[in-house]
């Protein structure tokens, strides 16, 4: 029997960390012992666990350990991580190890570093030189970089459950079809607030349904205001919002199927067409090609945007980032600071940007697929919020809130 | 080879009546032969058609101009309707002719005569000496009542799409999630206003999602402002409203699943021993027991309310119809002069009620599920629309439309 | 500051009871001192844990020490249950005690009496005589019955979490869209195969999918096979089944919407008068009226059925049970004994279903609406798995391994 | 008034194609004059009418022919396409012609020359010395290549319903969840043969829903047997099918929701690894290093996949084009001569390849989510045909009926 003691701080109770370390070992046919443990008597008292694990192989005990610490365990002795060369560009070391999208420390030469950024699916490089940990993707390993290798020197901290009674979000993740939504758009339309005020920032996250529902409007009318810092979103977004605004809603209101594409089935052509003509959909502002739109809007307000291209698009728009790879660089590179992820009617684009995200982002998904709804919020983030609705429904109370809170401020401001 | 001459009269072209009536016939197969084809210039138009139907055997020609008539093609050669006598109380005679709902003639002692109601799945029992013809239920026939059999003398008058250009449900029926609903919902709001000014009685049918949802209060406006004359429901959405009413909306933002239905899980049992005391839902809002919500806003308006018992149901309230035939009769007596039918989140009931339906009143369909709208929709009503979204988005957008509305006409009064 | 002590046993680590408790006191604003933990060492070991819970007014720690007793917490000192007189035929007194489907206890002149059945949404009436506690219903309760009132000695031992290590699915709940099925449903075969051979029913509660996907000869050799002792579904389900056997499977394979129910359109309402002229289904089975199917296979088979109205009937068959209580009382009556639950199909009846069952049932449902899937496993049974798939393919696939696992079983006797 | 005559020929009536453009007329508020009509008598003949169409201006009148001709309607005076040059490489000439999937011709020179390939939403190049017109993409026009614009001289022969009898195709488009999919599945099987006796391409288009759900075993005895002969999916498809082979299948068998995505979380980032190592898919099972699975499979026999990047790509594998443009230049390369494409678990990717495949294609879209299924069928394609249902079971069945047809195949060769 082969053992190692392990260590757990922090709200492990209410967070279910405690069970969940337990069971893990159980089932991994490991026992433990509990040497020691302390239950905060307050909300926001911490609590510590000493557990000694045991397996009866050294492998099954690695392993184990490995998944422990995805739980914030932390080996009690101490010791360096371990390094091995990337075997060629674009390829990682054998046996390497893989990052969660929680912040996370490697002891290097007996000091702990934390790892930056803290995004997932990545593997952790190390310049000792610097003392520097950064999670690397693969296309951006070179060959005899250093990479961590097992896991042996490496500390997670995962997200605890917040212990603020303030936040109607605390216990909700996945607002269900048949629940009231007012609520908690009311203290989204609270949270964003909060974050332009604090210089958090904001990004939304969107699909083509923002324009078929009809909401557009909505998120011009969040630009305008100042509520979107970035929009990520793909050619089908932009394109049609621009037909929307150059040739008007597609009808669609049709005798039959048969005929459901045939009017007005080109003019998303055309409207590539005429950005392209364009240059840019900077340039058909500027030129007056386009006058309104969400598009025109961020390109009115600074709103950085980046469309990625897609397999199924058609054109695409000039602006488009064809390459997939390149389209994530770009995203990742514009991330930084955001405190805010709204996704709405898109869970391919959620999910990609779901993976940049790190854990602390309060994300908010809004999507009238519950299943798509599930999956976005079921990965483990205490922060993820999502409403089952139709998206222009939900955009147009969220405008709705924000102008009545901006009232009241207004109005408590004047008494003072 | 047998053949008959059938009659097609109407927008049989743009129906879509001619050519279903052509592919019945070649798919049955038979053969065909028109004798005089008219097809109206305009919009408004009728049109005509004669056509001369071969079968290979008596039976199978019998069978396709049964079928034939569904689509409101008339023999030429008019007979009297053939009677059998019911054998048994509840009990049809062999071969008894099954109703739709469309408008239905029989042709009896060479006269026409118009079958009533106009509801489907039922038989034609006939009086010879009133010459009346009455759609009949199972539970309505008594042994030795006159009921048609076969298909002869009788002539279907489907509902031909309407050619007036205002209506914006024209060519629509299932409004899917990828479309904006706010011209529609606006267009809805015009037919209840006009409902409400012409004397057209609106019947509302809903499921507890309208209490779920937090769309409680958009339907009591719509109850105050006299908009609704009717309401079928069943014993959950009289429960929720009056749950929510006594206790408040039920906490359900809880840790993880296991707790779900720990909190609150009582409050609908507590909510029905309430009105079992005070003895109906009438009697606890005369006490003063129930003083809002959906059902005190009924009692207070003298909207009338049927609620349908259900094999789910907890208690049930003291005002349940528990047999579902008790309900289904008492929904009939009531459903006379309905020109709108509004179903919410309820595709049981929903069905229901568009059993009862004469096909010419208009069906408003939402659901947040697309799966109940489709089937909501597609049975074949010109007249129905369904929007999938979610239902207190819904009565929001529609109570302010109405709102809006209101004021256009009081303004446009005014300068008059 | 007011107190109490609670304990708790069991597996409260990994059942997340511990966490839940602390959790709930914290929320409902008392405090805790935990006076001594011991946490089982071995998967199979009990825990303990006596609690110290306080709280700033006595309401607020009743309140909370009642929602712990759904965790299984036992107050330390032990009380007598207070009771009070129902005040009129059908309606419980104020403040009664709402059950849970969990196993309850209560304290009786010092002594702990089980109540039964273990049946949710009920109050508990006791007969001191004869030292009874019964679980009922509403409509049970006549004026003057003793009926627990408070939340004061009463203890409920909820179901936790198996610790055998053979059971697929011990930590399996809803087995989403994007999982392999094949290993879950080779372990349901093996259950029904235990069930039968160690005398526990297994009851089938089916929507008309089963007919509509094509599963209905599937369900047959179920019921052939002994594997079905019970069957509830509605008037739908039969009647499809019995239109199916009579008239073939209806086409509805067409050109558009518009015909899509004429063809076959009349079908069950024939099948229906078919029925109500034999009498019931079992004497159409004696007649020779109906000689295959579902319906006709539980005849055969003496598999007992209930068939329960709704106010969508069409109809309805002879056999089906038109008031809803009197159909709960049947169910009622006749699920002793259930120790598996296969939901096919219908949200409503699984639901009808799931409230009847005491907790140590296990539930399999089975929908293609991945909606409907969660709502019935989400509601806090460690026993309840649900597949999202079609109705067909999983009866299909069962059935499969029914036959496989004889073979082995047939095999491995061989051997010996 | 500005009139025009076009003639329409074919299956007018039952392919409704005659109401359709009826409708069209009235809609756009013209007026027409139906000169000469001939229906065809039986279900294989042909029907004509010729009709006057007139309208209040050129333009209305203009736009109306053009969407006349979407539904084969054919201007009686023939003139010649209009020609304009292309501005700039990648931008098309204003008011230029906009393709559909159908059968598509121009006249040049008083000559009728088709446009190649079918390609819908595409510009037509005309190269007047080779007499040639191609349908072309944004990305292949270069400036001064001279395109179509207007309308004039384009004939386009819609698909029209086929009247061979054998299809049970025919009449079915989207086979909804509440049928029985048997009988459409063994017909499926027959095509499949079908088309690899007569050299008919299938190309399959799957998600990772193939892996997920357990069907990749059964996808891979089709590429063994031969039925499949192009591939085209993404990243995620082949990771999960690595990451399958490599380590099995996820356990995802949790304890909640928190650690759903912990255990294995790694898995597909090591497979992409080692793929990495390896070069390519090719290479890896050259190696030794991949030994079955679907990509195994495929490199073994044969089969051309083009796996195409997406946004929300880990990795990607070595052998994914990133890019999406070229991407959809690699599968339009691939295209020719595909008969059958079968599409599952994936809407992305279904709604990229139905955009370059031509209308005759036979398309079966395979989806648990009934909306997938409906967009991708609701295209107009009389060929597609959509099953709601699970992907494994789908395949288990598809592969069995293969199985069973091939054995009545063998048996009756050995009877001659």
């Amino acid at each position: 029997m082969f053992s190692e003691t392990v260590e757990l701080r922090g709200h492990i109770i209410d967070s279910l960390i405690l069970p969940k370390v337990l069971d893990e070992i159980l089932r991994a046919g490991g026992t433990f012992k509990i040497h020691q443990i302390k239950i905060g008597q307050q909300r926001v008292d911490q609590s510590f666990a000493r557990i000694e694990v045991s397996g009866p192989t050294h492998e099954t005990l690695d392993e184990l350990v490995l998944r422990l610490r995805q739980h914030g365990a932390e080996v009690v002795e101490k010791a360096d991580v371990q390094l091995a060369s990337a075997p060629a560009d674009g390829v990682f070391p054998a046996n390497f190890y893989v990052t969660t999208n929680q912040q996370t420390f490697i002891t290097l030469d007996g000091k702990e570093i934390e790892v930056r950024p803290a995004i997932m699916d990545s593997a952790i490089a190390v310049d000792s030189a610097s003392q520097r940990a950064t999670a690397v993707k693969f296309y951006e390993v070179r060959k005899g970089v250093k990479i961590v290798v097992g896991h042996q020197g490496i500390r997670v901290a995962p997200i605890q459950r917040s212990t603020a009674r303030t936040e109607v979000f605390e216990f909700m993740s996945n607002v269900s079809i048949e629940q009231p939504k007012s609520a908690v758009i009311r203290e989204m339309a609270r949270e964003f607030k909060r974050a332009r005020e604090t210089g958090g920032k904001i990004l939304v996250v969107t699909g083509p349904a923002v324009v078929h529902t009809g909401g557009a409007e909505h998120l011009e009318r969040l630009i305008e205001w100042g509520y979107v810092d970035l929009l990520f979103a793909g050619n089908a977004l932009a394109m049609r919002d621009i037909e929307n605004v150059l040739f008007g809603q597609p009808r669609r209101m049709n005798l039959d199927r048969g005929s459901l594409d045939d009017e007005g089935h080109e003019n998303h052509i055309r409207a590539i067409n005429a950005m392209r003509e364009a240059g840019s959909i900077a340039r058909a502002v500027e030129i007056g090609v386009l006058q309104r739109g969400i598009m025109c809007s961020c390109v009115r307000h600074g709103v950085e945007f980046v469309l990625a291209g897609s397999i199924r698009d058609d054109g695409p728009l000039p602006d488009v980032i064809t390459d997939a790879i390149e389209a994530q660089k770009a995203m990742r590179e514009k991330i930084t600071g955001v405190t805010i992820a709204l996704m709405m009617g898109t869970m391919l684009h959620s999910l990609a940007v779901e993976n940049l995200l790190p854990a602390n982002v309060k994300t908010f998904c809004i999507d009238i697929n519950p299943v798509s709804v599930s999956k976005l919020t079921e990965r483990g983030r205490f922060q993820a919020v999502g409403l089952v609705t139709d998206v222009e429904a939900f955009l147009r109370e969220l405008t709705d809130c924000l102008v009545k809170l901006d009232a009241t401020t207004a109005r408590d401001g004047a008494k003072t």
